[in-house]
C-alpha cells in the first residue's frame, strides 16, 4: 500500500481501566467500535452516509485482536489506524493498529481485524454493497494484518 | 474429545443490549471474561486457586470471535462452554461456545478463542506454568475451534 | 413498615471494579438497574408483566445514591433490597439497600432511590398507573430512605 | 453567581445508548465522571494536580441526578457545566448541568450533584483539604442545583 492508513483519534475514558490499572482488553474492542463510528461517518459522508452504513447498516461478524503492550489511561486520545483488508459482495474486513498519536509517542498497543456484513435493517436481511460504497472502500485498501499468532 | 466441555452459566444484563436491541458484539467478550473468572475459580480450586491464576495471574494476549446468531436479553443465563485448545510453557488457549442452556433452547450464538499468558504480577514478568496447573488444564483439552473464516 | 423489603440477588462482574480495585460508583447504578429488571418481572408477573412495565414501560426520572462502604468483586452475588417509597398517578419511587446476603456477611454498601415515570412507548407519552399495578406496588410500600446528606 | 460555570466538553460513545436508543441513564453518571477527570486536571494543574486530586485522591460519597430530556448519540460532544456547590474541611460538592454546546443547540439533558471526600490512598484515610485546593475551589463556587424533586 502506497498510501497512509486512515487515522481516527479516539478519546479514552478513565473507566476503560480495569482493576489491574490498564485499559481492559475488552474495552479495546469498544475503542475500535468508536473508531468505526467516526471513520464510517467520514468515509461515507456526513449524516447521509452515517445512515446508509450504520443505520441501514452493518453487522459485526467477526473480531480478531492481538494485544502488544499495556495501555494506561491518559488525557491524550489514542490513534486508531484503519484500512480495508478484504472486499466481498456483501461485506468487507477492516484492519486496525492502535497506537500513540505521532506527537505523543511511538507506542503500539494492539492490532486487530473486524469482518462486517452489510445489512438492511428495514428488510431484516443482508444486502449487496453499493457501487459508490465499493469505490470508497477500494480507495482504503491496505495490507493484511500481520497477526503473530497466525504464524504459529 | 471424548469428554464434554466444561460449561459455565453466565447471567446477562439488560444493559448488554445496544441500540439495535441485541447483546452488543463487544459485550460477548465481557461474557467470556465472566466465564473465565468463574471457570478458573472452579478449575483451580476456591480462593487459593483464584489467587494463583487470576491475581498472580493471567494476561489476555489475543481474542478471536465469530458471531453466529443475534442474542437478545432474557432472564435465563447463557451457557458458555470452555475447553483448552493449546498448551504452552507459559500460557494456554481457551476455546468457547456461547449457547442456550439445554433446558432453554438450542441457540448457538458465538464461537471464540482466547490466548492467555501466565504472569507474575509481584515480579512483573511472565512465568512458567506450574505442573499442577498443567495437569488440570490437560484434563480440559478439546478440539480446535472450527472458525469458518479460517477456511476462506 | 411491618413487612420485610423485597430482596433481589444480583451477580457482580469482575469488570465492575475500577482502577482502585473497588466496584465503581457508577456501576452501583448498573446493579440497581439489574435489580429493577429482575424485581419488576417478579412483581408484575412473568413475561406479560415484563412487557407491561418495562416495554410499555418505565423511564428513569431521577436517581439518588449514597455510598456507605467500598465493595470488592467476589463470586457471591450482592443482595439488593427494594421497596416503594412514593406512589403517584403516573409514577413511583423505589428505595434500595445494597447489602451482603444474609449467609455471606452483614456489609451495607449503599442506599439509593430512583424515581420512575410510567411511559407508553407505543404512543410516546407518559401514562397513568393501572389499578392492578397500583395494588401490587401498594403491597411493597416501605419507609423513606434515610439519606444522611438530607439532614445536613 | 456572577461568573460563568466551568464547562467541559465530553465525547459520547455510540455504546452509551441502550436498547431504547437513548443515552442510558446510568451512562450519564459515566459522562459526569469523565467531566470530573478532565475538569480536575485543568483546575488543579497538569499531571501534578492530577496526582494530588485523583490519585491521592477523591472518593465519591453521593450522587443525585435528575433527567430532563432524552439524549441520543451524536458525533458532537456534550457540554458539562461544573461548579462547586458546597465546601467542607474534608470534601466538597460539585453541581452539573449537561447541555448542548452553544454552537449545537440549546438542549438541557440533566442536572446533577456529586459529593466528594478527599482521601489519602497511601495512608488509607480521609484527609483535610489543602489551602491551595480550597482557594481554587472557592473560585468555582456557584448556586445550589435547582432539583425539582426536592420541592415535592
Amino acid at each position: 500500500m502506497s498510501t497512509s492508513p486512515y487515522c481516527v483519534s479516539v478519546p479514552l475514558r478513565w473507566s476503560d481501566m480495569d482493576a489491574y490499572g490498564h485499559v481492559n482488553n475488552v474495552q479495546f474492542l469498544r475503542l475500535l467500535e468508536d473508531a468505526r463510528v467516526t471513520g464510517f461517518r467520514e468515509w461515507f459522508g456526513g449524516d447521509a452516509g452515517d445512515r446508509s452504513l450504520l443505520d441501514e447498516g452493518v453487522l459485526v461478524a467477526r473480531h480478531e485482536i492481538e494485544y502488544i503492550a499495556p495501555l494506561t489511561f491518559r488525557h491524550a486520545p489514542i490513534a486508531v489506524e484503519m484500512w480495508v483488508t478484504k472486499m466481498g459482495g456483501a461485506g468487507f474486513d477492516i484492519g486496525y493498529d492502535v497506537r500513540d498519536p505521532e506527537d505523543v509517542g511511538d507506542g503500539h498497543y494492539a492490532r486487530a481485524e473486524t469482518s462486517l456484513v452489510l445489512y438492511d435493517f428495514a428488510q431484516s436481511r443482508p444486502r449487496r454493497i453499493h457501487p459508490d460504497e465499493k469505490a470508497i472502500l477500494e480507495g482504503l485498501r491496505g495490507e493484511q494484518v500481520p497477526f503473530r499468532w497466525r504464524g504459529r
